[in-house]
């Protein structure tokens, strides 16, 4: 069995962002060598999430209004009351999920006519970072 | 290391629906030979969910009652700006999850008593997929 | 390709709890021998979650909040018409998820700096069942 790690850092410039990350975790398969197994992609943050879906902007602010409406920045958070201000981040992450797992097949990510993976940011500004760990043969 | 790999096919009469797939992954498990490893279950659509609960009428209305709340097909959604109707799909979607993985223990999944796989539609009446993935020993 | 199983058993004292199992989960992946692979853990009952975030009490009680708000446990679900009491807890988990997937590298979790891996139960007070499945070399 092969396995093959790498790290992808982001500094988004807005509090909210949404990056499409598919052609990085390609380019990671391909020095992996791997043609057969999985890899796993996830947020190495805890306000931060992988998800996959469609690379479509108006649907990108669906998702952000969706999850403002659900976890708005601005409301109560006891979490907060720790000096944090990130306490929707961490709810709006539960909500997109952590990670991703995805079949790799003939040396590819094997994947439907319309999945992109995605980055969602919910408390940027700094430095944070996702992990891409391929295991196969 | 061995790998498999299937595709299971859907057509739903309703835009809506909830399927047990369980029976489908075990057959494909018993193809692949595995008997040590990990199966990974994902909806290969980006308005479809592969998700593990209870095979209960009551609970699969709750489910979509719950998910119709959260993000209501009539509501207006951005996406939908772009020619399509399914917006809500999208959503509820991510709140469901795309994908399940699902230990191989002694060749069968290792499962407790009520896990049950289920592919949740939310954009039906075409032709959709989802993937198996088999891989271990 | 080396593969381990193991169960946590659990049992809490209340209907709701989030406990954080990281410290086990490390004992079965230093029992495991495993340096390199990957490793799922998945509540085996389904009102219960699996997931990874902050272990910081005020968060919890944002969770707990934020669930008991989305899926209250007085409402009315159909699910409960069999008897049950915990249609509540079905949905709660949905949302939560109900399984980690954790890279293996060097024989460690390989995490990010406030990554922990909580237990969430939403139907307690009876014995319930965590799976520990570590795959790779």
């Amino acid at each position: 069995m092969k396995s093959y790690r790498e790290e992808l850092w982001f500094e988004t410039k807005t509090r909210r962002a949404y990056l499409n990350i598919t052609p990085q975790v390609e380019a990671i398969l391909r020095k992996s060598g791997v043609r057969e197994g999985m890899v796993l992609v996830n947020a190495m943050h805890i306000t931060a999430s992988v998800y996959i879906n469609d690379d479509e902007p108006g649907l990108l602010r669906d998702y952000d209004d969706f999850l403002e409406r659900l976890a708005p920045h601005d409301a109560r958070y006891r979490h907060n009351e720790t000096g944090e201000d990130n306490g929707d981040a961490h709810v709006k992450r539960q909500i997109m999920g952590r990670e991703v797992v995805v079949a790799i097949t003939d040396g590819k990510l094997d994947f439907g006519p319309w999945e992109q993976i995605f980055y969602a940011e919910f408390d940027g500004r700094r430095r944070k970072r996702v992990l891409v760990k391929v295991i196969g043969e």
